[in-house]
């Protein structure tokens, strides 16, 4: 080392809680409970975090592998270090919480690696709850475009820990999770790959972020990235002897990770470490980790609760195709005008009046219709490339009489861009399918992305992928079109800048109730994992559990309840049908009352996968929704209402699981109930299996 | 064999020439000369073609191998046969010929593959010049989506013909011709693959079409294909022993040769065959092979005659890119505005406004300006996705004010959009690209697909860029745009159906006489070959051969006005820098008199890579031009002008090479003489290598 390692301190450093030498750097959060470590270990980078002094990220590499040139992984040189610190608070134009607090110290780490004249500088943010740290590339030195053969950041774990995970893969994350020791992966994996129309797995110890660990002392970790942009989605592989993860980003058709300029940042990697498993939930250190809005005018952005003809077609009441005319269908070619309805066709003009009758009757803000447009007969699974136009309705949907309906009702529709991934085709497409949407008065549109990738032998999560899926959402934005995008690659924080993007699917939702079933206690992991990075759009609400199709929906009606509270999202659907919901308007009501936007959010309880309580203010009022969520156990959850202000008297009403109550055989089964309660009241609920509770709070007027 | 082979023959079939037992068939052209055999041969569909009853391509197998299905190469047996014959005139929009006659008898032979239920048809059109060939898939059976892993279309040659060809490749035709055997393509392609930005080989033997052929006793035969849409571009591989050439389709990025569905027809395969060079430039065997124009509205579809900011960047005076101030730039985040400029760049206002002028001044239509948009500081081989915007000027392109400068002195600036083959991104911006040229009046752009694919790993000639290429000139027509495609795929008579494709490179232009030069004799193959498909825009016109960049132009000034006679293009350039021309005024005034559009064109004489000379009558007018181009060797062309009107008086201006003229150190010597001339008149006029001859025939009063 020509460098040399006599330590100095510095005053910044020490105000910061920063100690370095020239080949190591030390950053504490806020608080002084979570310290990261840097080393230059003989040119080597690395890092390791603490918690309260205790190693929680041991010594890990951070570096990148390249295609066609030199790696950046050794070699490296210390050029300097910055400190910063940063508290501000933000109000995002939709959430949990009207304001949000960003709250952090910064260390920026410069490399050089002077064999070939290039920089990397490795930044950190460290947050009470967790860091971040993303690599930077000035524009400077040799470094301009280069192409990555893998990102190769490492986070050591110091144990055989807890995880919740589901299997890595390029192209889902439609997956059940499992709960196993880190050391059990291996072995688990094969069986949690369940059937999907596109998936591409590629270890037996890959697993996909957001990654929920619990230590053996009881220390809660989650490992993520946030502000996934012009970049692979990044899965984690785990060197199970070493019990290292190392970053595993998505390919392209060229098995390449990257196509990379500079001056470049990369995503950020998260690493949460809090010892309340609450924290994991309240916490916004991804949202943090983006860029503010990035619009201009974001008046147009709002909450939407809706319903939708969607449903019936995934449980197999009815279809998104409008013939069995054809085997197969040509857009441009195919005569639908004469072609025999199939007389199963979902979004005809009765059945979306029906619809939107309901919508407005019950205060719901919009209507979904899928299957409106031509091209459904064989639109899945046959790597179609001119599959849907976007613009052509089917005969019997008239798009202009039933938006003319809606409205006059008080309702959107909401328009339906499945593009069977054929990605390419959507892009020739978009402008004019948003220009429709304009012309029509939609202002949300649900995408959807099943199936496999044109252009051929891209991934979902590849890095012209994700292009593509911020593109779609820049330039709905130019037409002040709100994005709901399904399949797409799981959020990573991009809503706060692009708040457009009021939702995502991009795990297993409701549908898979209608796929055979999804076992209790999902609902009470995505909040730990998938909704790290964002809203999803899970369509709860389901109230009649059985299937036309003979699947089962493993869930109570007060677990269905629950969600519309645990599960947080701007965009939320009663996705059952209208008749099922007024064979139970009592419960209905819950669902016509729930807000969707937030002034706070307090989580009352949380322990991944077993149960979630959470408590939300809805925004501008003085109300209040609480709703408590159960896994595979029986769960009894005892709050006390302490966050309702002092004083004041609110009219509860408790919707609970029946007694008799059974995710399988008596799911109907709930209680309501109605009382006065005050920011003293305990309240001690039971939960069936699969169950779960929901509960309104009004504000008496003082 | 199940059906018996009982020899029968039919009226209609004697009628037209056909005669057909239940496994054969024959049908001849309309004057007989030539004959088409089809024959299932123990299940295999098998072809023949002759020529006045000498075999010119022997039983050649028919069929296909797909990936993840059955072959349908054999077992097949014949359903029916139906034959029918056209003879009708149409009208071009733009074109050589003002009609063009459509006159063929045609043989469909219906096949089924018992075993797996699947149907294919072959449908043969038979001209008095060649034959076309096309399979036909119906919607039928158990054949509806399938993946292609080759097409198996065979062409057995009946000897080691003479060939005019280029390397095949899947992403570029930018070669020199070589003229060889067919047994000598071996041991002459990798001399004949010179270097390109996007470039893929395949085989030793792999050619591309239009390959042009030379039998023995003299008979000429050109191997193309007509109407490529949704369907990889084919070359040909040659098994040199057999001298069979069998179709090689371009793969996509997963080495698949195409995702088909029925009903389907495949491009069609064509066979000229002629004892007369003259036939194969005449003939419109590719066009008549394509569907009628498919634009309703063609009124603002027209000829262009265009000058442009280009040569200087092509042969190194000034430069694309506005500034060296960075080693790469980012759209959106570079700071242009404040970018020191490099003070090289060439499409600046002043600049500009100057061929603006030079065009209003000689009575071009328009001027091309490449290089106005941000991005060409690092826009080629860096597989940059976001390369360019299509949508902002550099600082110093006032396109507004240009536009309206343009416009008052009656000229058209020339819309520029690089795509640097970053297909996706072009996709994205096409909409938004085309509203800003119909917002300041651009009704043409020249597209370009500079370097490797972007989706990558697919090929400029991959199905996918095929549609793509489409997409572009579709979509430009709901915008009146005209469309003139380079480094796009060869055409193949697609301009008759979109007649806004007014151009396209797919070859060897001008550009490579700055890039190092091209060998006389080029411009003397290119009509057999590449513009068989239809126009191209070759850039002629260069006065002054040496190049800034040290390169020299292989060619005399007389050779290249030649050009705009030989080559046939409604969109001529010339190339050249305003000072070149003005230099030299006498003969700079055929290209500002010779017409872009026609009502007759007539070959004179013809010989693949040694002579071309054609003369045309002007559009609406009753005044002829005449083209003569000389490859390597010195050419006498004795000529008599009997296509014009009997007993009229027209003022001919001949300009011919200076006796002393030599295409390298003496390009500029030229002799231009006037005199009247009548259909009697017998010419004899003497070019020199790489030399030529223009004639420009104004019609006396009568």
């Amino acid at each position: 080392m020509k460098i040399t390692m006599k330590r100095f301190l510095l005053t910044a450093g020490l105000f910061l809680g920063l100690a370095f030498t020239l080949n190591a750097a030390e950053m504490a959060s806020p608080n002084g409970a979570i310290k990261v470590n840097f080393e230059l270990n003989n040119g080597v980078p690395t890092y390791s975090v603490t918690f309260r002094g205790k190693m929680m990220i041991k010594p890990s590499r951070l570096g990148y592998e390249l295609s066609g040139a030199e790696n950046l992984l050794d070699g490296f040189t210390l050029l300097g270090q910055e400190t910063a610190r940063q508290d501000e608070t933000w109000k995002p134009v939709w959430g949990e919480n009207s304001e949000i607090r960003n709250h952090y110290t910064e260390l920026l780490v410069k490399l050089v690696q002077p064999s070939t004249d290039r920089y990397m500088n490795i930044r950190f943010r460290v947050y009470n709850e967790g860091v971040g740290l993303r690599y930077e590339f000035p524009q400077k030195g040799k470094l301009n475009h280069f192409v990555v053969k893998d990102e190769r950041t490492e986070f050591a774990m110091t144990g055989d820990h807890i995880a919740w995970w589901i299997p890595g893969d390029y192209d889902t994350q439609e997956y059940e999770y499992t709960r196993s020791k880190l050391s059990e992966i291996r072995s688990l994996l094969t069986k949690a790959v369940t059937d999907n129309l596109s998936q591409t797995t590629f270890s037996t110890t890959g697993v996909q972020t957001s990654l929920m660990l619990k230590t053996a002392d009881g220390i809660y970790m989650n490992l993520h990235e946030a502000a996934l942009v012009n970049y692979p989605a990044m899965h984690l592989n785990l060197d199970d002897k070493q019990m290292v993860f190392t970053s595993w980003l998505t390919p392209d058709a060229q098995g390449k990770k990257g196509h990379l300029q500079t001056p470049l940042r990369s995503p950020w990697r998260t690493i949460m470490i809090t010892d309340d498993a609450r924290k994991v939930l309240a916490s916004n250190l991804i949202l943090n980790l983006n860029d503010p809005c990035a619009l201009s005018n974001t008046s147009w952005i709002h909450p939407v609760k809706y319903v939708g003809v969607w449903w019936e077609m995934i449980s197999g009441k009815s279809e998104w195709a409008y013939t069995h005319q054809y085997p197969t269908v040509k857009l441009g070619e195919t005569d639908y005008i004469h072609a025999a309805p199939s007389g199963k066709h979902g979004a005809n003009n009765a059945n979306v009046r029906r619809y939107i009758d309901f919508a407005s009757a019950n205060g719901f803000d919009a209507v979904l219709v899928e299957g409106w447009n031509i091209g459904w007969e064989d639109w899945a699974g046959n790597s179609k490339e001119h599959v849907f136009d976007f613009l052509t309705p089917y005969p019997d949907f008239d798009i202009k009489a039933l938006n003319a309906y809606a409205h006059s009702k008080g309702v959107k529709l909401i328009m339906h861009h499945e593009t069977s991934s054929s990605v390419m085709n959507y892009e020739k497409y978009m402008d004019r399918a948003y220009q429709l949407m304009n012309t029509y008065g939609y202002d949300a549109v649900k995408s959807g992305y099943v199936g496999n990738i044109i252009p051929r032998g891209e991934h979902h999560y590849s890095q012209i992928e994700i292009n593509h899926y911020l593109h779609a959402i820049k330039r709905a934005a130019d037409y002040h079109i709100m994005v709901n995008a399904h399949e797409a690659v799981r959020p990573t924080g991009l809503c706060r800048t692009y708040p457009n993007l009021i939702g995502n699917e991009s795990a297993r939702g409701t549908e898979f109730q209608a796929f055979g079933g999804t076992k209790p206690g999902h609902t009470a992991i995505l909040p730990f994992t998938r909704l790290q990075g964002g809203p999803m759009d899970y369509t709860p609400g389901i109230f009649e559990m059985d299937c036309a199709n003979g699947s089962h929906c493993n869930s109570t009606i007060c677990g269905q309840l629950a969600l519309y509270v645990t599960l947080y999202s701007p965009l939320q659907m009663a996705a059952d049908f209208p008749e099922n919901y007024e064979k139970h308007p009592d419960a209905f009501q819950f669902i016509k009352d729930v807000a969707v936007d937030w002034d706070k959010s307090i989580y009352l309880e949380a322990e991944p996968m077993e149960y979630i309580t959470a408590a939300r203010k809805a925004k501008g009022t003085d109300n209040w929704f609480i709703g408590g969520v159960t896994g595979m156990k029986a769960h009894r959850s005892d709050i006390t209402l302490s966050f309702l202000d002092k004083g004041r008297k609110y009219e509860a009403t408790i919707y609970r699981d029946g007694p008799d109550a059974d995710y399988k055989t008596r799911p109907q089964s709930y209680k309501i109930e109605k009382r006065i309660v005050t920011a003293k009241t305990k309240l001690s609920i039971n939960s069936v299996p699969g169950g779960g509770y929901a509960i309104s709070l009004i504000a008496k007027s003082e």
